[in-house]
């Protein structure tokens, strides 16, 4: 059994999604990982990991646009209002999104969808430095 | 250690929650996995994998009704209309849900609570050829 | 390979946060886990497990209050209505949070981030009888 750690390190200009999936692969590919589950997770709960369409990008500018309809920026709903009016919907969003994915490696590929990238959902407004663990377990 | 894929594929016919639960188990049993975790993924960003009540089906009802008036299908809403009123609301929906469940298995029993059974959640309106991964590692 | 299961049990009383990360993290070092998967997944379909805020207790107020609005308990809205007008908002609760995480030791630790806990998230209004299992599988 073989097992590897690595930190991806991304930092966010406002509230985006930011695609990883390349820099995962690279990782696969230089670790000659065979058969195995990758876990990742974000070690914030103010942004989001997600699976999400890489073809057009309108589908994240409608994503971004629903979850800030979903949620709104309005210190007037929430108690927690002291790291800004983005923190506290930044929160919701997590909850109603993912901090953690699990994919799984198949003959030293990653297996996603055609249309599947990796995401990394920002949901605060100002800049951020942010980690995604990738943790290999397999052969 | 042991590792074993299996592709399942879901023929869909329009929003509804379609188990599988049996046809995993029966995967299960079939090559005698013992203690293990199995990773599930959907391939796709218009439909999500759920684990809900399996007593009720005016659960799956209402859960449907539900998703369907937190995301209307109106293309006012959205950028991205070309792929149909449905497209862009599942993209939703599938990142408000999951696409990715881990499950644990101990002594050839896949952990379930009771009532709970494993869902493909289809967010299209139009029939769709779906493929959930089936991931073993374990002993 | 080396995998242990463990059922933590919770009690609840009503729509909160359930801390549970001091009773994950015994777990562990009282297994001496060096590297590994754990998986957590609750046994149920009306509460969920949340990686949330550990600092301001305000966020899990506002995390509460926003579902309940979000998802309200009025019986005219659903069909699924004999357990109580708090079920089916549970059901569906469940539905847009999470009821499995896997989480990442490395060096016998568990990989959280500074502010962040594990959350038995609790949709009922009466008490209820819970259970977490964790299965974890590594070296």
């Amino acid at each position: 059994m073989k097992q590897e750690f690595y930190n991806l390190k991304i930092n966010t200009n406002g509230q985006k999604l930011y695609e990883f999936t390349n820099q995962t692969i690279e990782w696969i590919n230089k670790n000659n990982f065979k058969n195995g589950i990758l876990n990742l997770s974000i070690q914030h709960t103010t942004a989001s990991l997600i699976v999400q369409e890489n073809a057009d990008p309108d589908v994240q500018t409608d994503l971004i646009n629903y979850f800030d309809k979903l949620v709104p920026m309005d210190d007037k709903l929430y108690a927690h209002t002291t790291e800004g009016k983005d923190d506290m919907p930044a929160h919701i969003k997590s909850a109603l999104t993912n901090n953690q994915i699990s994919l799984s490696i198949k003959q030293e590929k990653l297996l996603l969808g055609t249309w599947q990238g990796l995401y990394l959902f920002e949901h605060r407004l100002k800049t951020q430095n942010r980690t995604i663990i990738h943790h290999y377990i397999g052969d």
